[in-house]
């Protein structure tokens, strides 16, 4: 693992690597010395480890959970290479779905595909990060909806150092046979009008859920419209299991 | 409106009122003077105005968002002496539900009797209590689960002084046609194992609301199980909605 740029603001470090052929961003409080809590988080499909909301919600975990936050490139995304295997599929799937065929499976098919390189490549960068002392081998928590929901499953399935996960916008479909092997909090975001993923399969993935301790947080709106507000709820949950550290901010309301 | 009682605890000001024959309870912050938002509280079936999970959400509502809180006896309930009628068909009731009868419908039946009686009582309390200076005429919100929210629909609905309402473990067999009529933010809190009201009873009430922005909350357990972290929850909720004096703390995670 070797780090090719560092910025910051805000009193967040940000600095880019690459593990082997994958581009990566961690960021951490600027002042990090000790062990803390990791959170890795999941990008969306045609998303990349630096979008918009990947950065703002590594930004309030960082700031408000006192946590280091990862995020890579999954294959074909970001400043990886075309796969051309992936992106043959991803074309077909685009004319299918065009010519009329139901997406949910397709995506299903393709997300499963995909999880076969992500879940290792994964945990081989949650080896590497947890190697800097200034995050060190803390509890791991998982944020991803989506493309991030679907490969995000079968890794917190797979991960035991996850602890716990936010996921959502994805279906049983997918998933459910995996989902009910996970057995930490889950947190499951879903939206009531998905086009993409159909009500029921959406439903159906927060009932497969092997966890004792799960919550749903449904809005009404389509799958790319996830209120902004929900990002306190992940705060929370994140603060109410623990992924955060000793020093960070506990706000009245969760006292 | 005649106070009959007033202690206080942890900053606290309860005061015991009655309203012709309704038994009330106000809570407030002790030293409140001026005018402030008012939430009111309906309690669930076989409790009262003071069960312990009212005191406490009156009590983290007053001191994490400066509000005022009140509530009040439903008839047959607490203070109030044995409603003939209601005792008559709650107890009807109950033989049915043991002869093997639907329990759901007889529930949405019996709710819908008893919101006759507390829609105009519940108008008449606000009324009263917003007459006084340190509560004043501000922003009203509703807090209420099972039948406090079968009650508590046909408030909110018919009620414009309430501007954001908690609301859950009902069913669209009691209210989805008033639901419908209801326009202002709703949280809606569904225990995913109920076992008084059905899954799908409670997913067709969260779709029938009017409100453009709603947000359902559902968790593994059964209507008696709402896990306590959902209070957090709901303080977030009014806060986002400015049901919370401009003075009351604001917790960083919502900065």
């Amino acid at each position: 693992m070797r780090f090719i740029s560092e910025t910051s603001s805000h009193g967040v470090r940000e600095q880019e690597f690459r593990h082997d052929e994958i581009p990566g961003v961690l960021w951490t409080p600027l002042e990090a010395a000790e062990s803390r809590p990791l959170i890795l988080l999941g990008h969306g499909g045609g998303q990349h480890k630096r979008a918009p909301g990947m950065s703002a919600r590594a930004h309030r975990f960082v700031t408000e959970l006192g946590c280091a936050v990862v995020a890579v490139d999954v294959p074909g995304h970001g400043d990886r290479p075309v796969d051309p295997e992936l992106d043959r599929i991803a074309t077909e799937n685009q004319a299918r779905v065009e010519a009329g065929e139901d997406m949910a499976p397709l995506i299903a098919g393709f997300q499963a595909l995909v999880a076969r390189r992500t879940v290792p490549e994964w945990r081989a960068v949650v080896d590497q990060v947890q190697s800097i002392p200034y995050v060190g081998t803390g509890p791991v928590g998982y944020w991803g909806v989506s493309l991030g929901c679907g490969l995000g499953v079968p890794f917190v399935a797979a991960e035991p150092r996850v602890r716990a996960a936010v996921l959502g916008l994805g279906g049983a479909l997918a998933s459910a046979g995996v989902a009910a092997r996970i057995t930490v909090p889950v947190r499951f975001l879903l939206q009531w009008d998905d086009e993409r993923v159909p009500r029921e399969q959406g439903l159906a993935l927060f009932d497969a859920f092997g966890s004792a301790e799960k919550t749903m947080a449904a809005n009404p709106g389509r799958h790319g419209e996830l209120p902004r507000h929900e990002l306190d709820g992940d705060v929370q949950f994140f603060r109410r299991h623990a992924i955060a550290a000793a020093t960070a901010a506990m706000p009245a309301a969760f006292g």
